[in-house]
């Protein structure tokens, strides 16, 4: 993926996303040791940055395509991505979720005219209602993270912080299925200024951690963590650019992630996913190294069940 | 207060604040049927807009007068604003705050290196101990909200709102001691564009509403209300202004407090105290009145004990 490539996919979804604010906070710098500027896509349509990833997936499509719509299996933020970025555009979104997903998470797809299909609550079950929707409708199957459309979109956050501050020395995001890493690893090659990317990755779920040790893709035998956008699978399309242009992946514990999420909420008075506190979290255990540093970092959701928080 | 008095103390205090910025949700404008603009002052410096007013009644002061430092009595955003303005322009702030004010609370002001007195938890005990520590210190007592200067800082809230957003049919903030609302009517008055101010109350706290009513100020018997921030009491300087310059007063039940309250995190993604949830609770109850109409509202803190939360 090129230079040129980003900087069309952003040209071609800036219409329907937010260039997102970014947040600082002198208390926070205090606590770090160093200068961080929050990326906010927690602001972002429909709360997080999957809205960019699958806006430009939906807009690579041939009109023949679009009339037949699109499908994903996800129980996360990329159901709702899919379902308000199709509706934006005016086609149909097929979302495949399990049967136990909440109901909050079920209005949600619904709130945004995502048409539901429930399943059994297993990986199998997702892929082969996917597959019949598929051939049933012609709809195009799009991937939350593992598809070169939706990391390039995701890689449009770290363009306009880099945009924004043109100094910073790493910027760090979470690491769930990829897509966000490898985008911002392109975006921070492509127009950063000797700017590194750095992953955080919640030691409950880090296959993208120890794929980067043995040179090829881990999978995590379970996945008891709290971050639970970062429960995801790393892919085969997103693991060579990471392999390529990612600096290093940071592992955090569970308590770090409260600890982290808890520090964000009170004092940049933001709302966002447990997924969001890693990077600050893996700032806070690494001082001695980011000691004064100037960093971005991907504050990437920000849709939380209120009644369900660790505090 | 004149036009120039106000642009003046916004020049003053410029350097000290932050200029907060103004988000919007096309999810909040469906559920209230209007165009609605949050002014985000949970993200001005130490959390809430009182750092405005504090900061322009201590700029105000004499050399003579910096010297010997400020006090006030409060447990809330004022004695956190005062002690960090106190501390950014170089003098010394003394702080009256009751015994059984919470550990948080003492902490957030020894932070911002205000020297906390405790004292008795009554009003009595608090102007007591403020008027020793005028004596004994000669330190300027400052007023939280009942203090020219102190609303004319408050207005610039407002005053920033409207320089970007100049179509503004109405403003809402909360009302408590009175000097955000009538701060802000008269920065409505003089850079709106027929702007009106509306203010919004507890029901548990309507001594503003009561005193629109009666022509004088009225006093609450108890003020057992959520909005903490809103229990405070109308003062003889800001009433008068309330009573010129403020369209009306919407009162608001517990109830639709935390209903609005948890509107704006879950679809604004931002912390904001349960007072901030006012103005959004009288949009929604008088749908009919707001219809369609271009609606500011003053965000006025975002000091949460997340430990403490309605849901």
């Amino acid at each position: 993926m090129t230079k040129n490539e980003l900087l069309d996919c952003h040209d071609r979804i800036k219409p329907f996303i937010h260039n997102t604010p970014v947040l600082t906070s002198s208390q926070i710098n205090k606590i770090a040791g160093a200068d961080l500027y929050f990326k906010c896509d927690n602001f972002q349509k429909m709360g997080a940055f999957k809205m960019r990833g699958a806006t430009n997936a939906i807009l690579q499509l041939s009109d023949k395509q679009k009339k037949r719509g699109v499908v994903t299996h996800s129980s996360g933020n990329f159901a709702q991505a899919l379902s308000l970025a199709a509706h934006s555009i005016g086609i149909k979104a097929y979302i495949v979720m399990p049967s136990n997903a909440t109901e909050i998470k079920k209005t949600a797809v619904k709130g945004y005219k995502g048409e539901l299909i429930e399943c059994e609550p297993n990986l199998k079950a997702r892929e082969i209602a996917a597959k019949e929707i598929e051939q049933s409708k012609g709809a195009t199957f799009i991937h939350p993270s593992n598809d070169n459309d939706v990391i390039l979109g995701q890689g449009t956050a770290c363009k306009e912080l880099l945009y924004e501050f043109n100094n910073l020395e790493y910027v760090l995001t979470p690491v769930g299925g990829g897509g966000l890493i490898a985008g911002s690893a392109l975006a921070a090659k492509f127009f950063g200024n000797n700017c590194k990317v750095i992953g955080a990755e919640p030691f409950e779920a880090d296959d993208a951690y120890r794929s980067l040790k043995s040179g090829k893709i881990e999978t995590n035998d379970n996945t008891n963590t709290i971050a639970d956008g970062l429960k995801t699978q790393l892919g085969d399309k997103n693991f060579p650019i990471i392999q390529r242009e990612v600096h290093s992946i940071i592992r955090i514990t569970e308590n770090e992630i409260i600890e982290s999420m808890k520090i964000i909420w009170e004092r940049l008075k933001i709302i966002c996913e447990p997924s969001c506190s890693l990077p600050l979290a893996a700032i806070i255990k690494n001082k001695a190294f980011f000691k004064n540093k100037k960093l971005g970092i991907i504050i990437s959701g920000g849709n939380v069940d209120l009644n369900n928080l660790p505090f």
